[in-house]
């Protein structure tokens, strides 16, 4: 019998609770034998009409001081108090289970370390991609390979608000107020359209490729925000799609990350992936391409990559599994200015073409204009651009 | 410093050496400091210009009464001599990894029990899929869902002849050719056009899925050697495409599972896989629909999948990972005919579409006609079709 504990009993922890009772055989077959219950719940508000209030503390030392209790689930989100509660339950020689991105991209070096010294685990499978096996996947069964390269659609809300952009014509504006009325975008969407989220996941999976950690603070980030109806428009006309993309390449141990609107060609894979979908492209030196696709958000999806973990870390007891990357001393990022790709243009005059030898010429309208260059580094581009209008990168095919 | 062995030193063998050679540190790095080392190759066939020589024997007991050995990679394929070799590998407290398919599909049940009792590991990632992580995604990090469906596009030679015979409207015969030419598909290619392959590939999913053996010889299984080029032209009539699938279905406990070929509705995922590409599109009752791609075979995806699972042995030496399935006593298989869909149909005369209310015509073309049933059971459909021709099954949006 193992105890478990859930800190946040917001969508997710509701989710998380919900899948351990339902699925209680399964999980015990997993397990091989092991059920799992959950002892405690800790949040702040009270939930008078659940099934079992009795669950329900305020106090984290009861959790914490309870020698019953081997996994804690930590799904508050925030740094504050989640990464205080993270650390003294891994000192308490307790497992650690999260989905808090923005925790483990600021911080996860070092509970990673404590989880070590300590014999056990800490697992945020949810973190990046929702319900999608990415990490451990990432970690253990592409382990035989060097990676390559890493594009992630990782932000649901965005890549609903350009699907629905691309598809209806909508512009950013009514796109992102349909979002926020089904509930995919919250009321606030800073986190989200600006790339925040994004950069924290790609941050999170670069630093496990790479095993070197990538703060998320050197990851340049742009979001989707000043994309125009006009430029999904003459993105048709060059035969591709305008996703935010979070990516990674990482050369002879240093790595080169960004997370923008890219330019994706139809014939993509990635080009495909629409609505609140999320997709990571991953390359190996062995294995090639590899594509995971699913809902990177909700509450079941993000539950039960929770619970996954959860089951993990109850058939590895006291035994650390290695999820892991070091602290990064040196400077092993690539300079984004050396970095080189094809640029979508939407230039304020005619004429900025010329600057660009072999550019394709995709026409214009309204005192706009559009067209792609070739293939050049940033600080070139941006030396012959001289900020003459917009431009989004190009994803190479 | 774990000592492996490898058995066969076809391509997949060869794979398994040189990516355990080049990626040392990285894999040293990813056991927690362990390094692998291959200390004997067995071969009946002589690699006199190898650089290592003396690694060669001919001889199993060489490696089986080497106490140093502890991972045995089991890349011979065909159930003879390779069952009693993983046999005694695992009764000697060796942990075997294999991307044997057919012996996983025919005796997994009995080598996981044994590498239980003996406290090692039976792992088979590369059996399907070849570099896409699937056998262990759907073991653990699935492990918090109920799977309800699995859908995959499981045979890379199969897929490039249909692709072919998609994209240039060529017939079977000669997309068969190219792809033999290429490399892509054997000379004997039945395994493959026949989906034997495919076959033992869905009923190992099915049996990880469902956690009891679905026994390869109750999945029913046809080849895709009768598509016509016509039946492709009116398939994308119809806005589709035909793709050979291994399905299972797993209701209350029970199995339904099937290869045959598949008419596909474009805008399904499944129907953007081409080439020699592999997909394995998985329903889970918390995550929804999750999806892994890439490529299905070659030489370095399928030898990176095997050493992910030597690195995963050599991370939980004596500690057996719960990858499992029972043996399935009571008949837990629905039967094929209860099962319904909607039919793709070739009749041989223009009035067989009289027979099916509100099917739809798609016209017909040299004394062929075509239409698409509404959904209908096997068994519906068989008595209403009374052998009028060919039909193709229809995956549901």
């Amino acid at each position: 019998m193992i105890k478990a504990a859930i800190l946040g009993y917001g969508v997710v922890g509701y989710g998380v609770y919900e899948i351990i009772r339902k699925n209680e055989q399964s999980i015990t077959r997993k397990t091989g034998g092991n059920t799992i219950t959950v002892k405690h719940i800790l949040d702040l508000r009270d939930f008078p009409d659940h099934e079992q209030p009795e669950l329900f503390t305020k106090n984290y030392d009861d959790i914490l001081n309870d020698p019953e209790v081997s996994i804690v689930v930590e799904v508050m989100g925030g740094l504050k108090p989640a990464y205080e509660y993270s650390k003294a339950a891994l000192l308490a020689g307790k497992n650690v289970i999260t989905s808090n991105k923005e925790l483990v991209a600021e911080y996860g070096t070092e509970l990673m370390a404590l989880a070590k010294e300590n014999n056990v685990n800490y697992l945020f499978e949810a973190s990046v991609g929702g319900g999608i096996p990415i990490i451990r996947p990432l970690n253990q069964c592409l382990a035989a390979n060097e990676i390559e390269e890493i594009y992630g659609i990782l932000n649901g809300t965005t890549n609903y608000i350009l699907t629905k952009m691309v598809a209806e014509g909508a512009d950013f504006a009514s796109a992102l107020s349909e979002a926020q009325r089904l509930g995919y975008a919250e009321r606030n969407p800073e986190a989200d359209v600006e790339g925040y989220d994004a950069c924290r996941k790609i941050a999170i999976l670069a630093s496990l490729a790479s095993g070197k950690y990538v703060n998320w603070r050197n990851v340049p980030t742009e979001g989707i925000t000043k994309i125009t109806k006009s430029d999904v428009k003459f993105a048709e006309k060059y035969h591709a799609v305008i996703k935010l993309v979070g990516m990674a390449k990482i050369n002879d141990g240093k790595v080169y990350s960004r997370v923008c609107p890219m330019v994706i060609p139809s014939g993509h894979q990635l080009s495909e992936v629409n609505d609140v979908f999320n997709a990571i492209l991953v390359k190996g030196d062995s294995i090639g391409d590899v594509m995971f696709y699913g809902r990177g958000a909700g509450k079941l999806p993000t539950a039960s990559a929770v619970v996954a973990d959860v089951i993990d870390a109850a058939k590895h007891i006291h035994i650390n599994k290695l999820i892991t990357w070091k602290a990064a001393k040196e400077d092993f990022m690539i300079d984004p200015e050396t970095a080189s790709c094809q640029y979508f243009v939407r230039a304020n005059a005619e004429n900025v073409i010329d600057s660009f030898p072999g550019a394709e010429n995709l026409g214009g309208e309204n005192g706009e204009w559009f067209f792609v260059t070739q293939d050049m580094t940033e600080a070139d581009f941006k030396a012959a651009f001289a900020g003459r209008g917009a431009y989004i990168r190009v994803l190479e095919a």
